[in-house]
């Protein structure tokens, strides 16, 4: 008898990205010097065949929650049968009474399922961009020395497509357009460090799997908090969508995630060939060869110059971008255009320019 | 003393679409037969100068409830001043008892504000698509009917941002991509006949400017039953995703419509010119060359190819182009891809062979 259809989903979605994994760590080794990237993979110096290379390790982010516990027991049954080392980070956030001791108590857990090295790293949440984004900050900044403490390979994220749905909702309110709209990667970080192979996975499907492996798991209290922004949305605001809508919102969220993705990447790429064909011989944006190009191109660009110029990306809207837009397609002799990080925009003879101060 | 805000914005609303009507009307008047529709408009034939052309006729679609009520006023008022003349029509769905007495009851109101002509047009709704997709289409219809039968230039439709927020999560349901988050278009039908003055104005305005105006308003009550999937979106789910992510959620939907609308263009353009480029001589869809497109424009390359073949745009969903798009990127010797509409998708010797049957 095969395991049940929840650790079998489980075990398959890690199965998935460990063989990605394998295959990107054979074709391209971690550290070859010298090698120029240009090169073709197959003509790049082999290492030494006296000494074998060691087995790639891939770590597991585990807060102790049904996700990431699901998580963490699925690749330690997939790790060792692929020759693949497995072990684990737990970040102790300090945010709570007693996390030091709940951090204690997953390294535990993760030691009993077999992995190695586990560690806990606590770390000090500050408050830039408010309390969740602080915390996210921390979290994979500790993650990230982590993962070159250990010369790690990966390190899996338990994350959903309940938190992906989650994560569309929150951009979608942000209302900037496509980019906001397509979620979390698969695969991101730092040479495609991070990696989330539940991502197409139900949150059902994980606590399914803890509980019939018999995986004790720990329910973040934040995560019920109405305080939070994505507690609300998870507990109050997502439900009365699938009441309204039904069933088949989630799953609708987390496609939008990966279309809008695609689409976003399309529109940028074509942003970064206009771009230089829109500029004069000095560089500037030349208003008359913008105005040519598709509304959704050129305010592209235009948000590319803004930021070049030291607009900070974070707080520079849609609605910044429609101003200068209107230089070009609504002109009746406007003022400068005031855009954050004290980035001023202007037409002058036909052409834009955008720089500071 | 000014009007009452509420009424001033209405108005200000109304007074920008017939601006551009008129624009348009004279830049390219409507009937003047031969003239080649390359020729630039200034070398066009004029009407005889001793028969003045008639005053351009805009009518005002209305329920009787207060978002067209209130585009009716604002019509009524402003149309004169620009010479334009003002007319009404609203069509009796025959869904509730008394619905032609309704109708009659908006007819009279649309009178006494001036406007003429004005029409009641009773319509059968059929029952493709389910009742809302049934019930517009009969109305989209009887509206077209109406504008030829009185040589309208224009039809004003009273969807709010409201309305467009509802839109657009509800394309969000479908889960189909960005075009279905692109809601509905300040400009649409054939020639651009319907305008949407109130798509930047919130439901509370039109309510407000109504009620200033002592117009009464008819509340229908199929949009308080939550039988509808737009009911309850509006009376359940919008407003408890405000309640999670904040009051500028219908403000960033209504937003997030207008930027997907603007990328689907670029994309739809980007897939219209790649497309001969990856055909090969015979006309068949070459591999190898979809391989090397954005996933983005490849998939819509996919999706016209499919739709051409046969295969109905409304049952033809992402997951279905997905299969396909493995036909290229995914290939391992897999079968016929069986679409709507009895199209199949195979790929032999390097082309890609979409066709009915």
């Amino acid at each position: 008898m095969g395991p049940h259809p929840a650790v079998a989903a489980i075990r398959l979605a890690v199965r998935r990205v460990l063989h990605d994994l394998l295959t990107e760590h054979h074709r391209a080794p971690a550290a070859v010097p010298h090698a120029s990237p240009h090169e073709p993979p197959s003509s790049r110096p082999r290492s030494s065949r006296d000494v074998p290379p060691s087995p790639p390790l891939v770590l597991v982010a585990c807060s102790g929650g049904a996700d990431s516990m699901a998580l963490a027991s699925a690749l330690a049954f997939e790790a060792p049968k692929l020759g693949i080392r497995a072990g684990g980070v737990t970040v102790d956030h300090g945010l709570q009474t007693g996390s030091d001791l709940r951090a204690a108590e997953v390294v535990q857990r993760l030691r009993e399922l077999g992995l190695d090295p586990v560690d806990s790293v606590a770390v000090t949440v500050g408050r830039a961009g408010g309390p969740e984004a602080a915390a996210r900050d921390a979290r994979y900044c500790a993650l990230d020395t982590a993962a070159e403490r250990h010369g790690a390979t990966a390190v899996l994220l338990g994350h959903t497509r309940d938190d992906q749905a989650e994560t569309v909702l929150l951009g979608l309110a942000r209302g900037s357009g496509i980019r906001s709209l397509s979620g979390m990667a698969a695969v991101s970080g730092a040479g495609g460090r991070y990696r989330r192979p539940f991502l197409e996975l139900d949150r059902q499907t994980a606590r399914k799997a803890c509980m019939v492996q018999s995986l004790p798991v720990w329910d973040d209290p934040h995560n019920a908090d109405p305080a939070y922004t994505r507690s609300r949305l998870r507990h109050e605001g997502l439900p009365a969508l699938e009441k309204a809508l039904g069933k088949g919102v989630v799953e609708a969220l987390a496609r939008t995630a990966q279309l809008s993705r695609d689409d976003a990447d399309a529109l940028d790429s074509w942003a970064g060939q206009a771009e230089p064909t829109v500029r004069d011989a000095a560089g500037f944006l030349e208003c008359a060869k913008l105005y040519a190009l598709p509304p959704a191109v050129r305010r592209r660009i235009l948000r590319r110059a803004a930021i070049a110029a030291g607009a900070p990306a974070g707080s520079l809207f849609a609605r910044h971008i429609e101003e200068v837009d209107r230089l070009i397609t609504g002109w009746r002799g406007q003022g400068a255009i005031n855009l954050p990080g004290k980035v001023v925009a202007r037409r002058q003879g036909g052409r834009l320019v955008i720089r500071q101060g």
